[in-house]
């Protein structure tokens, strides 16, 4: 595949992402100075994600905003695919997903799809299960509001939700599906089927829903945004996040299946050194003359990448890392030991959470104040 | 179209159907003098449809009889689109299906497609629910047993039984969907779905299923045999009943919608009379000359039809009718009469049980022994 050319669907990214041309071809909007104040504003206080265009693309926040300001509550929506273990690309969204949460105080609803993967990829219930079990235990470690969120999992909540996949299968097409996904003749019907139940916790409250997720996902919202009105709900918002470079370097994402592209969220300290330090892909000189001399490349510097888009806060620090990187003076080494630390530090916090999330996996599922009503209530359109 | 076309598909039939050519369309199996035999003598007794080559094709009964012969039970499963209100024609399986419930004493599964409806034809949930009520109390009142018979609404029911759902529709692609059935890009995706949950309860018991039915339900069924056995079931198995022609004539099927071809299950003594003498389509000759020279034409006879296929049981009479009315010394008004005499006694007594129903549907629905095993159980594959 030629540099320039990208292809972005849920199921695949590849190639180098422009993401310019993304907003222009998927038609959502740039996160530009003024919205991103504006939710600074709102929230209280700054993220990470947004001061480094980590989020860079949305659709409708501004009326999220506009709602909110005029007092005007919204909620979100996010979810996970149980396909395996979860790496650090897998976690981003939920990170946003609870800093929302928490400045806005809203409710958080996240899917758990244990049916689409076996639609997908014809995983066994068993894989799914053991995979969907694991996957909670990370997404409650984030430190949501456990009488705000509920996390289910679509087989066992369906009987609350089908009627509303009934009705919202009933407005989408086979040629919609086709030419939304890529959906063929040898597509299987229960993954045909599958846009309506991704589309349908946008419907699950009666305001304006707001997704967090990588741009990759965008192609459902389009489809929930063509019906949304026609069962007099508000279009969905969504704000869009980046590709994760893998670790071995920039071109697609980390995959759960390659060990050497991805820190895993139960990685070691140890595993974490060893593979930044093997793996990590550098854009710094081949030799030590070179890179003092030429300096790095920061645009396909993983270490850099990471610690700029997802890990350090610093933003003085981050500045001075930039330049004596891209100068030559500090060294592959000495960024990949700065990722190694921030990585650490964040994965071992997380992974105290997780330690004791029992409880929380249980209210966040069945007892907490939202899964209880949940639980108690019909979906309806 | 001409004369020798005939079109059968699940949502329409046209023409004058040639049930041969049908039996070799869809590869069934023609039901012989021997398959019926052995139906009656494992039944204990002969039934009308039956005798009058009413059912007429079949896949496995043969099967079924031999695991029965053996010792080895089957079930029944059967159901009805709440689309509207039911006219004689859609009752005729239900009272074949009670019928070998009542000689084999087997379970039965009547499942109730308010899901289909409303991606079939954009009913509203309101009317598709107004319509299925009445629709259950009408089968309520033919006669199942309240402990062996589970009438289920796949909105209501769909909780226990998407687990399966999800399986089926992962072994079903676009291509079958389409080439079975005529889906295309405008049909929607939620009737692309619709297969996998019309053969669900084909799996219901890890026994074989037997499914009486009308032919052009046929393709489901033939889906469901592909696939079975990666499920380690058993090919369901069938019994196809031909189409009861429409009250103005042989083309056809009778149509709710249309008041005039069709005696509905609630018309009352009066209705049927005037009806009949009105509407019902006759072979006789068209001057009481040409009648009393030329004789009646059974073939296309309505009162004959209904009479042969579906409600004297009286063989002697009927030989008797058919002899003095094709031979011109029976009139049309004299055939239409008995018809409403039959007519007039079937649906009275089957009014009567409708109206103490109530209990029947709770048991059926809800309450009886193996409705109460349904609820308790999660359907699995």
């Amino acid at each position: 595949m030629p540099e320039e050319e990208f292809e972005v669907t849920p199921w695949d990214v590849e190639g180098n992402v422009d993401y310019h041309r993304l907003i222009e071809k998927f038609g959502t909007e740039k996160v530009d100075e003024e919205l991103k104040n504006r939710i600074v504003e709102n929230a209280g206080e700054n993220h990470l994600y947004l001061k480094r265009d980590f989020i860079f693309s949305h659709r409708d926040m501004d009326k999220v905003l506009e709602d909110y300001e005029e007092g005007e509550d919204f909620f979100l929506y996010t979810g996970i695919g149980p396909s395996g273990k979860m790496h650090i690309g897998h976690i981003i969204s939920f990170y946003i997903t609870k800093w929302i949460q928490q400045q806005f105080d809203v409710n958080v609803y996240i899917q758990v799809t244990d049916d689409e993967k076996h639609w997908d990829r014809g995983m066994s219930f068993e894989e799914i299960e053991e995979n969907a079990e694991h996957n909670i235990r990370e997404i409650a470690a984030v430190g949501f509001d456990p009488d705000k969120t509920f996390i289910f999992r679509n087989r066992e909540y369906m009987g609350n939700m089908y009627d509303a996949a009934v009705k919202i299968a009933g407005k989408i097409n086979n040629s919609t599906a086709q030419s939304v996904f890529g959906f063929e003749g040898s597509t299987n019907i229960g993954m045909n089927f599958w846009p309506a139940i991704q589309c349908l916790p946008t419907f699950f409250e009666d305001k304006r829903c707001l997704i967090p997720a990588a741009i990759d996902q965008d192609p459902y919202w389009r489809i929930q945004r063509d019906i949304a009105e026609k069962f007099g709900h508000e279009k969905t918002a969504a704000i869009h996040s980046k590709f994760i470079p893998a670790l071995t370097g920039p071109e697609g994402k980390m995959s759960s299946s390659k060990p050497k592209t991805a820190i895993m969220l139960d990685d070691s300290a140890e595993e974490i050194e060893e593979k930044v330090k093997k793996y990590a892909f550098s854009g710094g000189g081949d030799t030590l003359e070179e890179h003092r001399k030429e300096g790095a490349d920061l645009s396909v510097d993983v270490s850099y990448l990471w610690l700029h888009s997802l890990l350090l806060e610093d933003d003085e620090r981050m500045k001075e890392i930039a330049e004596k990187y891209s100068s030559g003076e500090m060294l592959t080494g000495e960024i990949k030991q700065v990722l190694i630390d921030e990585l650490t530090e964040f994965l071992s916090e997380h992974q105290e959470r997780k330690e004791n999330a029992d409880r929380l996996v249980e209210k966040m599922m069945y007892e907490g104040e939202l899964a209880q009503r949940m639980w108690d209530k019909k979906i309806t359109l």
